[in-house]
């Protein structure tokens, strides 16, 4: 769109009012109508910078970033979303091997939240805690705000938990919309979520889970591959086949990487660990059974070696539609012979697929950035028309 | 005060003159009108945020966090002080386990400082060192604005010392004023600050310390209790005395907690560490002694065992006056079967003050940012209107 | 200069187009009027700021502070900068230890610069990688905006390499021409490079080859001296020789301490690494030989010990023209009896320096921030000029 007007348009055929004072934490607890509002703000936003014209909308405030995981990608989108909307951001550094606890929590929560518009929150190491925990955290500041504690509820955004990874499926799916050029053309495309190899361990399972969780409401064929004892959550795959069936798409799973890249339009390999070895690893962790947790990691990287053929290569993209299917990674991704000896995908492939892969990651900031805005601003029509005409430009001169 | 002319008006009754480009150290170098401006100041920056009015002074400048001890609470509280006045915080982190000496100290000071307004320094690790680190660091920025390095001489605050905590004893207080409907209404209040139980080992003098040598200044009846053994600075005892004498309030000690509690308004149990071991602790360090060091922490902390009933109990609680004094405690606390086996307070009464406990700790920011902007800002009254009638909002739309 | 219109009229007398939308790697890659408009520029920042006018240029965006090696004082010059122009600090920590390679530095360099105005990358420790890393970095940035995934090309300042440190030697130069009064009088000015012996070890070299390849484009007679043993790259020796030969200036080397004294006007006594053991150090790095590496640092160690005697003194001093030199050190210096048993200089001469060596240190957030000025903006004289005019203050009222 060549001017505001028609993100603004867009926005005003949408009913999105609930996500005003909301969090942003699990994409199928949003309407279609909300996860449309969330790409045309997050392209609107990003119209506005492309064309210097300032996206503050606070003249100061907090975002607080609390990565109880490693990350620089991710910290980055989220350090860049805040910095578009005028928040700063503090880093909250977590003791990460320590897994909180109910009065912990809640203090933390509302000590660090006296000024803070929004809480980005990672936590994906351990199953059934990292969703908790954001919840939890989400409660604790709403009681804050409420007994007058807090001057305002900070807006809590997933940042990646146990089970889904909003920020980065939905930038994935802004990434489809655009490249098809418009969410209704996603109807009937073929996307393969598969499992690839690594020669790491204990990758988490929210990017599989959202891409079947969020991918099938599209009205998309969706496959999700893997190889035996690398399964899911089996409540995401029940997930995927109820929104299949509600959006006219479809949703099956395989244990042939071929057969899911078969006249595939998307192929999505990626590597994760099984669920129920991180289950247990989860339970290991809490009994700080630190042998039997090194055992478990050498069991699973040996269990991941009988499955090294299931890579993406130029051969397996044979087969997908018209042998030009669209790779899709999260990154960083693990590419034979430059970052590891055998990996997810083939130099060759990586390679043509570089300048996509990078515009996919760069939608996440304005993902990130349009989940705040819709959150914190009570009118986003008006607001995106008063920043056109506000006549204050990102740049001076 | 629900308009900004109320806090204007009180300002104007007092003498604050040579805050203006002045340090925050210790709440006894400075008067009783000023520390009422402070509390004044810091209420009208909360008025402004709470009604959405932008209380940014400066467009751009830093904000140096320097802690020489970890924190995440008063890091936060600084953060998001700087973050109200429009500055940007930086964090130097130094050496923790080094005492820096002279020309370090003098050469660090001005490096870090070419753009800084303010500096936030937490040093209260070591007796006689932390306070003194904070002159030697004004001194030399002093020098070097007069000299022509820096551009401005940055403002110094105390974010605790071996001496002092004054950013956290002036919420207390503020928390108190707001409490009981004014200043006035503290005279004749009896609040016990007494030693509790604490299975770590090492808390800083600081808290007790500032307590009685700001509370008595107030006209109120200020009980210090502990076991004997845990003596606080005599020089702080002296100058409670002196201050409550000034007041119409009082000052005695007890190595009771019973003795303290009873008919208490106010009560604040807390642990902290012998001043006695402290000094000695801090002449091991600087002999790198390590093995007696683990040494005296293992004797310390037999010693506090001695001393597990001083906890603040529900029965406890029923000596206070009317059974309902105001439990205060700077957070985070030792809470029995919470944090720990034994500690400072029970759960019951930890719980039931835990709203007010929370709003104590929400006055911080805006305490800090009124003690940099009364040092920044020649005339504050004059701001405070320019502020209100400016019509730049916080959050635009 | 005591108005904007004196700056303005001397950068249009210079032609520096092509900075625009350039980096800033290496002094010798510019021209003498590219140069100038730095220093016309950073003295023109730094005039607005005495005047309390805002420089902020960005409402929004990042600056990425990359350090692949510990530095305090450049990493806060350098959010200085950013700061002063309205750019939020993110910093990378990368891992030290580990050669990025290709694949990995351009993910990178494309992930986290979706909204960075500016990347200012030290990357010192390696022969032959640091300034390889810059242009990689700069190359993949560049292919980044061509390709529609950055919406901006982030301008690279290098802020110290295994070849240059021309932040430094820039504000080294700076203050040489406020010190002397104009750039036109360091003309015919005797310069001394000279090593001096310190108990640590591996210090880089960018300093002395950045001193030589600058000072010497200044018709200045540059004098480099070292022990036999302890060259710099002959590459920028060569370098230095033809800028001597073409501003009318001199450059030879010596390996007399006194020699290099002996009537200089300037004096810049600094330890460094032997070229040839940092290569051999790079190599084992690459190898990960780290018991060659101990073995290394323990020969070079020793072989300083036999230079002891390369100090700045007192006496030393007394050669110097009028026995009055200007001296100069990029701080900190080892200073004998005060941070070392035997060190750099002594601590008489250091003292009585101390003013002018602070002041030489406070011009480096100043030519940074000139740096991304010049590469961000297509007409700083029109900048400087609306800058002046638009009436926003720095520090409000």
């Amino acid at each position: 769109m060549n001017n505001i007007k028609g993100f603004i348009d867009k926005l005003n055929q949408l009913n999105y009012k609930s996500m005003y004072n909301n969090d942003f934490i699990l994409t199928w607890e949003k309407t279609f109508d909300e996860l449309q509002a969330v790409f045309t703000v997050a392209d609107a936003l990003r119209y506005l910078r492309e064309n210097n014209k300032s996206t503050r909308i606070f003249d100061s405030g907090l975002g607080i970033s609390l990565f109880r995981d490693n990350s620089t990608r991710t910290r980055f989108s989220f350090a860049s979303a805040c910095n578009l909307l005028g928040l700063e951001v503090q880093d909250l550094e977590e003791n990460k091997s320590q897994i909180a606890h109910g009065e912990t929590v809640r203090e933390t929560a509302n000590m660090i939240s006296f000024m803070a518009d929004v809480v980005g929150i990672r936590d994906d190491m351990y199953i059934g805690k990292g969703n908790k925990y954001m919840r939890d955290f989400s409660r604790y500041v709403k009681e804050g705000n409420d007994d007058g504690i807090l001057e305002q509820k900070p807006t809590i955004v997933n940042l990646q938990c146990d089970i889904d990874h909003p920020t980065q499926t939905m930038s994935d799916m802004l990434h489809l919309i655009n490249h098809y050029g418009g969410i209704e053309n996603l109807k009937g495309k073929k996307i393969a979520m598969t499992w690839a190899y690594s020669p790491s361990y204990g990758k988490p399972l929210s990017v599989p889970q959202g891409i079947i969780g969020l991918m099938t409401r599209m009205g998309m064929d969706v496959v999700l591959a893997h190889p035996e004892g690398y399964e899911v959550m089996s409540d995401i795959e029940e997930l995927a086949k109820s929104n299949a069936s509600k959006s006219g798409g479809s949703y099956r799973k395989t244990n042939s990487m071929k057969d899911a890249f078969r006249d595939a339009d998307i192929v999505y390999p990626k590597s994760w660990a099984p669920f129920n070895a991180m289950e247990k690893r989860t339970k290991l962790y809490g009994d700080r059974d630190f042998e039997k947790i090194d055992k478990l990691e050498q069991e699973l990287l040996n269990q991941n070696k009988e499955f090294r053929d299931w890579q993406c290569t130029k051969d397996m993209m044979k087969l997908t539609n018209n042998s030009e299917a669209l790779y899709m990674h999260c990154l960083p991704a693990d590419i034979t012979g430059v970052s590891c000896e055998y990996g997810e995908v083939e130099e060759e492939v990586f390679n043509k697929y570089r300048v996509p892969l990078y515009k996919q990651a760069s939608y996440k900031p304005y993902i990130i950035a349009s989940m705040i805005l819709l959150s914190k601003i009570k009118n986003p029509s008006e607001l995106l028309s008063k920043l056109d005409k506000r006549n204050v430009n990102r740049k001076f001169l």
